[in-house]
């Protein structure tokens, strides 16, 4: 029987992840019993769900927080909460607060509860920790140059994530998330600036603007064994592929290519209200950022990449989107 | 004039970077008015120097320690303290808040000094963030996959150097230092473990067992610009090179090849007095020890390497042992 612990859960990673957990209702093979969502706000428990849900709202950076989640000895940890980039770039210390802060005493507090306690934890990294410049495709094994707080803090924790999970006292794997591109806001997350320039395609029913950010679509890159980007021992990738089962393991567009996806799906009309809204600050960001991958290993472990980025838009608006 | 601070002054690499800095009186072609010594225990001021000494002895990763040594704003500072692999692989604990927290607490004391206060911080890291597999020659561009703990918090304070020379915080700049190959005991550090089955060479004298460690001699990967190994911005590399001129930037030879160097040098007697003792823990760990290097980025900067190992142990009977 699973106890799995999400935190972060009411991002918009974590409520796919729990709609996903409460259809399947097992994980690996093993029952679901219980599941602890943890966020700053008290996350919604997803529908349906035939396990005990219990909602939990804290800092996880504050001093003994992440005991008393890990104190109920969850079998499974989906550790997704993170300050999102620009904000981590616009406030220095909070980032470094949440994101490695708040990682590491996480990962304390599971060694610390000892007696052979050895969960798995599935840690969302992201592609940030890359910097340019890039080769052609970035391989599983290309360095962690980051240029950005964020990158830096990520890479940080994927080292943390390997050192622990090499001494034993977990069972780590790590996921690199992609730029997300499509998505319903975050009720944590501030709007990220890029999306102004590209992304008020609007829902179909023409009414309210979506914008196209919160689900990961350009690629994934996992790992596992001993090697970075994210050595994970233990058995197979399917709390992992639980995890990311919706992401791709490769899939590049350019801004141009998603706005003729949406066309193509969603007519004229919502790609109509696109504004083009040059920024010289965001366009310097973004050409710094990774743009193609080869993500052998996220392959091996049966990540799939969607075919197409009008999958991806037609899969958000059945998700998302009211009929 | 330069206001240089040395941290982990007692050991090898700062005794040996202190004689050097008092025998020229200057640092990147400015004066060296004033140097504060700092270790565990009070660091040995360097004979005849010119400047200002003082010495201080604390912990470093004690809260508010770094703050009253970054309080007198030196230009300069030097960050080579660190608790050694086996003893961070033997204490968890101990290894990442002196590693880890030592110089993240160094860090966020220099940036908090503010008021445009930008020194230079030369931080030694090592070959240690490097993990098998590795290619033929490990270039600066290869990935940190650490095997070890203390090799998991040397990359993490790489990718901290990184980010704040990034955010202007300071002027950073990272070596990565190979196995010290030659060279005395530090007052602070454990003896290694590796020493033990190859490195009892005797001085000439022949009456003081002096272990093959100390001084750097394999090979010294440093990085500059925007990329990891170790991102720096700013002027030049001449703390840089000041710091690590006795190190290599690229010279690989195997422990027979060490031997034999040592019998052409001091002759067969004290060759005769290293014991073979092969401990299977110990081969398993250095097996996954990085073994060649293409150092580029450390010859652009004006690294050498050491023509051969012979000259290494001139080098150290020269300035180690009585004549």
């Amino acid at each position: 029987m699973n106890r799995i612990l999400v935190i972060g859960a009411a991002g918009m990673i974590g409520r796919k992840l729990l709609q996903k957990l409460a259809q399947d209702g097992s994980l690996g093979g093993s029952q679901i019993a219980h599941a602890t969502l943890h966020d700053l706000v008290a996350p919604q428990p997803p529908p349906k769900a035939a396990f005990q849900v219990r909602s939990a709202a804290s800092d996880l950076s504050r001093a003994g927080e992440a005991d008393k989640l890990v104190a109920e000895r969850p079998s499974v940890i989906f550790h997704l909460a993170a300050v999102v980039s620009s904000e981590a770039e616009a406030d220095f210390e909070k980032g470094y607060r949440v994101n490695l802060d708040g990682t590491r005493q996480l990962f304390e507090a599971i060694r610390k509860v000892g007696g052979g306690y050895r969960p798995r934890v599935v840690f969302t990294s992201s592609i940030a920790v890359f910097g340019a410049p890039f080769p052609e495709a970035i391989g599983d094994e290309f360095l962690s140059a980051p240029l950005t707080s964020y990158g830096t803090q990520k890479a940080m924790a994927e080292l943390l994530l390997s050192d622990y999970t090499r001494r034993g006292f977990f069972d780590g794997i790590g996921i690199r998330l992609p730029r997300s591109a499509c998505g319903p806001a975050s009720p944590t997350a501030p709007p990220r600036a890029f999306s102004r320039d590209h992304s008020r395609a609007p829902q179909r029913a023409g009414s309210r603007a979506a914008c196209f950010r919160g689900r990961a679509s350009l690629a994934c890159v996992a790992a596992r064994g001993g090697r970075v980007p994210a050595p994970c021992g233990g058995a197979g990738g399917r709390a992992h592929r639980a995890a990311a089962q919706s992401h791709d393991a490769r899939l590049s567009v350019t801004i141009a290519e998603q706005i003729a996806a949406l066309r193509r799906v969603a007519g004229d009309a919502p790609a109509r209200l696109i504004r083009r809204e040059p920024d010289p600050a965001i366009m310097r960001i973004v050409k710094g950022w990774p743009r193609n991958f080869d993500a052998q290993r996220a392959r091996e472990l049966g990540f799939r990449a969607d075919a197409s980025f009008e999958e991806i838009i037609r899969i958000y608006m059945e998700e998302e989107l009211p009929a």
